[in-house]
């Protein structure tokens, strides 16, 4: 599960679609960070954070929650590496608010279509 | 957690209350599978994927993400086929597009209102 | 990751927040619970859940989907009591439809900013 920026969603899942891992799903969400949110998506290189937070909320332009997008995808243990390489390639801008990535163990895939589970029901 | 069609979502739901799992979250999505999202709901024999996504990008039809529900039910481990087998009932259509479901696991479950835990919390 | 009312999403992330957790995601999602759904807000004390059911029905009140919000939050195994007990505080009205709290195990956390990964992570 990576929490990205909205904008950088085509290019992830182009990225992840191409070495082998079409296969995702996209849920529209919102987050709060270690900047709770403020000015995430412009201010690369914060020295004195609670001073920002400060200001922006005395100018009105304190946000609380970013929008983001939450991809999930379910991949075998040994593709695990290569998935969470390409998602911080594409996703590390270096500025707050890049969002972070979860891993989570999963017990049994089953592909609805045809019933098939385990790394059958995984693959694409 | 189960990814399926939209349209599904009532008939499962009920399907699932009927047999005793009346408790549930729904959540908005977009998938992406094996078809890349192209002509999900209405292409049930395919043959030949390739081509039909490269004629469908030429017709200007093609759809990266196709509009998905996540229906997330918790239950006890010796219910767990018995949730899949209803779910697989309801959604499996034969088409692509199908949808997927993931069996996760789970260490606490708290009820709010009572602060009950553990089976009496997952059960309704 | 808790289901809870939407009106109680500012509280519940300012007291978390407050305690030394500022980073979450949120999710707009539809929960149904023991209550099928009707009038969660507030019927705190129903006698005859099946009776109320039924009157809803015939008065055209029956609402099948509740609005909640999902609150996914990834901390360290020794802060998951406090978490879970301001989550807790906050949300428990004794109402139905108070929501419930799911503890998920998480293999790995990565913030893509910096590439940190375990509890560097996770911490704020």
């Amino acid at each position: 599960m990576a929490i990205v920026r909205p904008n950088l969603v085509k290019k992830t899942t182009d990225a992840l679609s191409s070495v082998g891992f079409p296969a995702m799903t996209m849920t529209e969400c919102f987050g709060r960070g270690k900047q709770k949110g403020y000015f995430a998506a412009n201010m690369p290189d914060v020295v004195d954070m609670e001073k920002v937070i400060k200001e922006g909320k005395e100018m009105g332009l304190y946000l609380k929650y970013i929008p983001k997008r939450l991809i999930s995808i379910v991949v075998e243990d040994a593709d695990v590496p290569l998935v969470v390489g390409v998602i911080m390639k594409i996703n590390r801008t270096g500025k707050h608010g890049d969002g972070k990535i979860f891993v989570l163990p999963t017990e049994e895939t089953i592909r609805i279509r045809t019933g098939e589970t385990g790394d059958i029901a995984i693959g694409n």
